[in-house]
C-alpha cells in the first residue's frame, strides 16, 4: 500500500512538505477505508434485493410455462437476439421452457444464465448453461455446458465453410456467421460478450414487454392500457 | 405503465394465456417496484459515504494547501490532463490552490468540479466552477464560470486560426486543439465529458499518486514502502 514514508525511492522534499504528504497518505487511506466499506454495504443492499426478488423470478416462470413459445417469441423479437438467430436455431427454442439468470452470492464475482428444454430433436441435454466468472487474474472468463447433439443435429456445424476453404484460410478463423450456439460455446472474450449482457440485463429484467411487441420496435403501450 | 389487460391493441390471446400474461405483468410492478426501493437504498448508502468522506476530503485539502504547486504537478503528471494543459496554462495552473469535487445531494442529477485560483496575472476571478446536472429532458448539460479575463490575457483566444482562415471554413468549427480552458468553457456534449470524468473519477479520489509520480507513468511503489 501507498505511503509518503521515507524509502529507497523517496525525493528530497523539505521536512514540512514530507509531514504534509505523509498526512495526506494517511487521509487518502481513510478514504479508501471508507470506499470500501461503501462498496461492501452497496452489495449488502444488491444481495438483499437480489433474495426479495427471487420468488417474483420464481412465479414470473412458472407462469410463462403456461404461454406456448413465450420465450422463443421473446427472442425473435429482441432486436440483438434476433439478429443471431438462425432458421434451425429458431426451431430449437420452441423448445425452451425455462430461462433463469442468477448472479453468484458475492454478485462481482459472476453470474450464469441456465436455458432449459423440453425433449427435442437436436440435443439430449435438459439445461444448457453459460456461465460468466472472475478468473484468479481477475479477468472475466466463460464457460457452457457441452451440447450432447444428437446424431447430424450440431447446429454450430451448419455454418462452418467447407474444409478445403477453411484449409487456404488457416491462419484466420474461418468467416463465420454468428449465430445463438455459436454465442453459446464461443469464450473468446469473456469480458465483451454483449449477448450474454443483453440477456442479462435486457431480456432478463422485463421478457414481457418483447413477447408482446409483434413488431422489432416496442410498443410502449403494450397490450393497451385499462383506464 | 404496462399492464396486460384488454384495450384497443390487445391481440386476441385465449383466456387462459391473456390471465397469465396479466400475472407475468403483476410480476413485472413487483419486480419494478423493487428494483426502485433498492436504488433509493443504494443511493442513501452513497449519501451517507459521501458525508462520511467530506471531513477527509477537506483536511485533505488543507493539508495540499502546504505543498508548493501541488495541483499543478498532479495535473502535469496525469497522462489525460497534461494532454490538454498548453504552456501558459500550466502557467496559469500555478495559481490553483484548490479542488473540489461535490456530487450533488440526490448524486444522480449532477455535480461540480470547483477550482480555486490566488490572485493571478490571468484572470480576477477566485473559483472557477464547471458543473454538470441532468436538463428536463434527461440528458446531461454543463455550465461554467464566466471567466473574467484580464486585458490580452485571454487563454482560451491563443489558439484560433486567424480570421481570414476561420472565413473559408465558416461550415465547419475552425480546427482547434483541445486545451484546458477551451475544454472548461466547452459545453458542446456534456454527455461524453472525458476531462471531466477523469478529474472526478481518477484525480479526485487520489492526487497524491499523480503529485508523486515523476514520469508520466504511475510508480506503484509511490515514495517507497515504510516497511
Ligand atoms: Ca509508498
Ligand atoms: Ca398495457
Ligand atoms: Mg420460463
Ligand atoms: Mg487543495
Amino acid at each position: 500500500s501507498e505511503s509518503a514514508g521515507e524509502g529507497d525511492e523517496s525525493r528530497d522534499y523539505d521536512t514540512e512538505t514530507q509531514k504534509a504528504l505523509e498526512e495526506i497518505d494517511a487521509c487518502q487511506n481513510e478514504i479508501d477505508a471508507l470506499n470500501e466499506k461503501a462498496s461492501e454495504e452497496i452489495l449488502k443492499v444488491e444481495q438483499k434485493y437480489n433474495k426479495l426478488r427471487k420468488p417474483f423470478f420464481e412465479k414470473r416462470n412458472e407462469l410463462i410455462r403456461k404461454i406456448p413459445n413465450f420465450w422463443v417469441t421473446a427472442f425473435v423479437n429482441h432486436p440483438q437476439i434476433s439478429a443471431i438467430l438462425d432458421e434451425e436455431e429458431e426451431e430449437c427454442l420452441h423448445y425452451l421452457t425455462k430461462v433463469e439468470v442468477e448472479e453468484f452470492e458475492d454478485i462481482k464475482s459472476g453470474y450464469r444464465i441456465k436455458f432449459y428444454f423440453d425433449e427435442n430433436p437436436f440435443f439430449d441435454n435438459d439445461i444448457l448453461c453459460k456461465e460468466f466468472h472472475l478468473g484468479q487474474s481477475g479477468d472475466p472468463a466463460s464457460k457452457s455446458t457441452a451440447i450432447k447433439w444428437k446424431d447430424g443435429m450440431d447446429l454450430t456445424k451448419r455454418h462452418q465453410q467447407p474444409p478445403q476453404q477453411q484449409a487456404k484460410n488457416s491462419r484466420k478463423r474461418p468467416h463465420q456467421p454468428r449465430t445463438f450456439f455459436s454465442w453459446f460455446t464461443d469464450h473468446g472474450d469473456a469480458s465483451a460478450d454483449d449477448i450474454a449482457e443483453v440477456i442479462k440485463d435486457d431480456m432478463w429484467p422485463n421478457p414481457l414487454q418483447y413477447f408482446l411487441v409483434s413488431d422489432i420496435e416496442v410498443d410502449e403501450n403494450g397490450l393497451g392500457d385499462e383506464d
